[in-house]
């Protein structure tokens, strides 16, 4: 494909991206009409395509990301100069505006369908460790099954250690404790899990008894030689390093216990299902100057395909929210939905602020640089992962997401915390965008890397899933939506990611922690 | 060995610990004299063994834990009825009481004498990920060297990668920053690390050149071919997953280089030199009853030898030394030593404050049934590890320790953050006291875990490396300090661990994080 000189993100704009340095002059077609440049345009800022007339707003990701502060002639440069942003803090919310539905797409996929009805794409085992103190223990375990091992286990995709640098050292019941929880019974109970077996050390502050009374974990404390499946209900195997006498009676134990799941784990067969059985979740790491413009924009496209097909998309990162808060607020679906969502931005707020630190999503002197003027606007880029749809619900970090439709999780921006809080919630696919190259797995869910530009999908694409980069080449961002959507399918039906195959996932799996160790 | 009946933890005490429970009339024989038990005394418990009037200082591990709010006869039971403590807040030094320095002990081990003159007790190599996204690609390269690979590589000890859970998504040059900063650092420079390789994704914020920056590492970039080895003075080779192209062209490559550092790092061997090059990290993990009576006074008798020996001892677990910290600033080598660690204490506070916890270290329903009356009397079961000597000085977390003697290094209690801030401090040796039965390991430092109760080593034996359990059956704790002396020496000499045999140490090396996750 040839390079294309500028790329309009919806057609309802009135400006467009300039993607290589644009002369005066220069004519652009949109929507059937020729415009041409007035000023001199850098690559990756704006130019108007109709004339804007001072205070009117200017649109761009089909949202206003500020308003002009001079009358701009159609071809003029939009920036600083002629473009501002105030970005109120919205604390009430008298009322909504979420959009119609879109049309309902009727697609599907190959699943595994659980006890629970919840849908898996992998039929994983996993060895979850309560507290670090069992992580070695809980890792030795899992490599028992590396290699040639599950050779007759063709039906599962393997036996992976959910390890943690906490677990302990922490007060009981804090929102710290409540975290880790959360997440270690996310694990338990994902769909793409088809079995489990927790191990803990033994002393450990209330780690294991925590999950039996506050998460419903029923412990399956086995009499020797009795296998132990999911058969008995939802019973969980519990294993403590302290009962059982230290590490290597431990790892045999468990390991005993994990031949015993695979024949059952195995019996697991993949059925047809609808596509609204897929739980996304949405990531964006290591970005660069074309994720908001085509990376981003395309996996919006993707979520709202998701979300026609019935489904959930979860965009997370809520540091990186704040900014164009405003536009999920219009389009939450009622006002305590939005309401939830400025909640979970007022408490960022006094978080980082505790540490003397800011919540500001002001664009840098390098993204005023590159063309980025307003916070509304360098915010849009990762929001525009998210797509058009109405938002349906806010969720705390790794909370049991049974939504559908586009939903937000309260997640920091770090990539594998992010991630991690979205497998909990039980993300049966992520969907994740990188510009500089982020070669990001994480088990049990696949994670399908979208490269924001064509130069680094070529350089390392033994890493990256798609490229996004077309859409600077003469694809729209719809195309290459639509691409990313067909390959969810895939991918959730069994075809492997590039992360799958290379072994990426077991040290990316991070519980989220707030809060002190002590 | 018989059972004893009860314990003194110094000669100078006039409590003693019941070890079972004793019936009045009891007959405890202590410094030659006979005393009979006035009441019934619990397990656990604290009984006089000379008159102590109303207002007189109650001494045990030497020190006072309260004062008598009653008169108090020979053979009486001491609690909470006739003892109290007031905890108070220092918050100005006039003058320390340093006792004198101990007789000198002239030892020596068998270590490796590095280029920079420290000292090293194993022969590894470092595969060190600067931020979570490569942990994955530094386990794999380290994972190559497993089995056979090293079995021309006689003096190697092993090929271990440095991973953790954080690297990006924080603030740049915050506290945060800076303390993984210290532990990364530490751990390239450890005297254990003979070599080492650098693996970083390449877009982190800022993650390896704050390490260039302000931490004086040296990036060897070298051409294909070439070898990279510390004989390049002190530069390190550096990767970044984002220039090499991907997760598979990165490992290749670090293999090779690993490869190449194999026989000049097998070159290295043993000498002898004086135990003064020990440097022995203190920790405490899953305590029990005995903790404070057996095992913690014993390591502070072997921790008496090393400062003897002219080594370092690094006390550390701040949160656990409040209580028991005016101790400390009595013993401090001057007021500024004194004002650091308070210093440190009023940060805890603040810190935990920000959460709405406290630093409460008052013995819980629990310890006080046990036998535990006063918030100075917990803490000196833990601050006890740390012996009898002067505190030379105060460090924060994994600052490069270069202070001979008795040190403290502030970190938190939960044992793998703080064992990792004392080996990236330089810590070549750990002493792990565990009541309940931890199987902790920390590559590249051995763990030398030493069990509180013979109950537990018996059944943890496996695991364990000494029975402290043995003072309440007759041995000394000062004779145990000293089987825990020659065992130090023993295994900085190369004599493995129970958790080096078992290979534990790749999943608890923990920096221990300050701040948001962003
Ligand atoms: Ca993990
Ligand atoms: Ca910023
Ligand atoms: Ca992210
Ligand atoms: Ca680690
Ligand atoms: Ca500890």
């Amino acid at each position: 494909m040839n390079k294309v000189s500028f790329v309009q993100l919806s057609p309802s704009d009135n400006v467009v991206v300039a993607i290589s340095e644009l002369a005066p002059g220069h004519i652009l077609e949109v929507g059937g009409e020729s415009v041409a440049t007035v000023n001199r345009i850098p690559a990756g800022h704006k130019v108007a395509v109709r004339a804007i007339k001072q205070g009117e707003a200017v649109y761009k990701f089909g949202s206003q990301i500020g308003s002009a502060t001079a009358d701009i002639a159609a071809g003029e440069h939009v920036h600083s100069h002629n473009l501002q942003h105030k970005h109120d803090v919205i604390t009430e919310v008298p009322s909504t505006d979420p959009p119609a539905a879109p049309a309902k797409l009727e697609r599907t996929f190959e699943g595994y369908v659980r006890p629970s009805g919840r849908v898996g794409t992998r039929n994983y085992i996993a060895v979850i460790s309560t507290v670090n103190c069992s992580a070695s223990v809980s890792q030795f375990v899992a490599r028992r099954f590396e290699g040639d091992a599950l050779a007759d286990y063709p039906n599962v995709d393997g036996v992976f250690a959910v390890t943690h640098e906490t677990g302990c050292g922490m007060g009981y019941a804090t929102l710290r404790h409540e975290m880790l929880s959360r997440v270690l019974v996310g694990a338990a109970r994902h769909p793409n899990v088809a079995a489990c077996v927790l191990i803990g050390l033994g002393c450990e502050q209330g780690s294991m008894g925590y999950l039996f009374e506050k998460h419903g974990i029923v412990p399956l404390h086995a009499p020797d030689g009795e296998k132990l499946t999911r058969d008995k209900g939802d019973a969980i195997p519990v294993l403590t390093m302290q009962d059982e006498g230290g590490t290597r009676k431990t790892i045999e134990r468990a390991v005993q216990i994990v031949k015993d799941l695979l024949p059952v784990v195995n019996a697991n067969r993949r059925e047809t299902v609808s596509a609204s059985e897929l739980s996304v979740g949405l990531e964006c790491g290591g970005s660069d100057g074309y994720s908001g413009i085509t990376a981003n924009p395309a996996v919006g496209c993707a979520a709202d395909r998701i979300v026609a097909s019935g489904g959930t998309a979860m965009l997370a990162e809520t540091s990186e929210i704040y900014g164009a808060e405003h536009l999920l607020v219009q389009r939450s679906r009622s006002p305590e939905v939005a309401l939830a969502l400025i909640e979970r931005i007022e408490w960022w707020k006094e978080y980082v602020g505790m540490f003397g630190l800011e919540l500001d999503n002001n664009p840098s002197v390098g993204n005023k640089a590159g063309g980025l003027t307003t916070i509304a606007e360098k915010s849009l880029g990762a929001v525009a992962k998210a797509g058009s749809t109405a938002l349906e619900a806010v969720y705390q970090y790794a909370e049991q997401v049974h939504q559908r439709g586009l939903v937000v999780m309260d997640t920091p921006g770090f990539d594998p915390a992010s991630v991690t809080g979205m497998v909990a919630g039980g993300a049966n696919m992520i969907l994740f965008t990188t510009g500089r190259g982020s070669c990001f797995g994480c088990k049990p869910t696949p994670s399908i890397k979208i490269a924001t530009n064509t130069a680094m999908y070529d350089r390392m694409i033994e890493d990256m899933d798609l490229n996004a980069g077309t859409v600077v080449e003469g694809s729209t961002v719809d195309q290459v939506g639509e691409e990313i959507y067909n390959k969810i399918l895939a991918v959730a039906s069994g075809e492997k990611t590039k992360s799958e195959l290379a072994g990426i996932g077991d040290y990316e799996f991070i519980p989220w922690t707030v809060g002190p160790t002590l």
